[in-house]
């Protein structure tokens, strides 16, 4: 799996989700590993990139249509995950996105 | 500076920049420096956030305009270190997205 997502033609989404990781890890890589598996199940998921430097990271999920994201956000055990957030996150940003362009 | 963006309200751009390095440095780090100190400079320049794991990284810089993001793209300087990335990157793809929602 090459580390660049290979999406198709815009228009899709991008969700881009940039944080500050707190100290320890408390369950997170265990949970992020099992989160993405089944994210990568969720009809209309289109590919991820992640890149994380000393506590701060990018991570970057692309979608077919808004729909999907929504549907990915109040799947049970993603919502499980999202309620952990402040203890893993000292800061944290989501931004919902349509992709127009690539190159 | 805080890692992530303080951006405004949406709607503004973003462009997500993913690639993976090649080996050596080769005048990027530097080169890279003074590009983002001129991308501040910019007008409709919002913010940027930026990490890198082991050769592969993703980069975001945030807009408020589609015009904003051309003119940065075709200003002589940041032409110049264009040219420049195929001796920089294993690989790259440039992502230009309208942010509708963040929180």
């Amino acid at each position: 799996m090459s580390f660049i997502a290979e999406t198709p033609q815009p228009p899709y989404y991008a969700v881009i989700f940039t944080s500050v990781r707190t100290g320890g890890d408390d369950g997170y890589a265990e949970t992020a590993a099992r989160i993405l598996a089944l994210a990568r199940q969720q009809p209309g998921f289109l590919g991820f990139e992640s890149a994380r430097d000393t506590g701060e990271g990018i991570s970057v999920s692309y979608w077919a249509s808004l729909e999907a994201i929504k549907a990915w956000r109040d799947r049970p055990e993603h919502r499980q995950a999202q309620a952990k957030a402040t203890q893993w996150y000292a800061s944290h940003r989501i931004r919902i996105c349509r992709v127009e362009r690539d190159y």
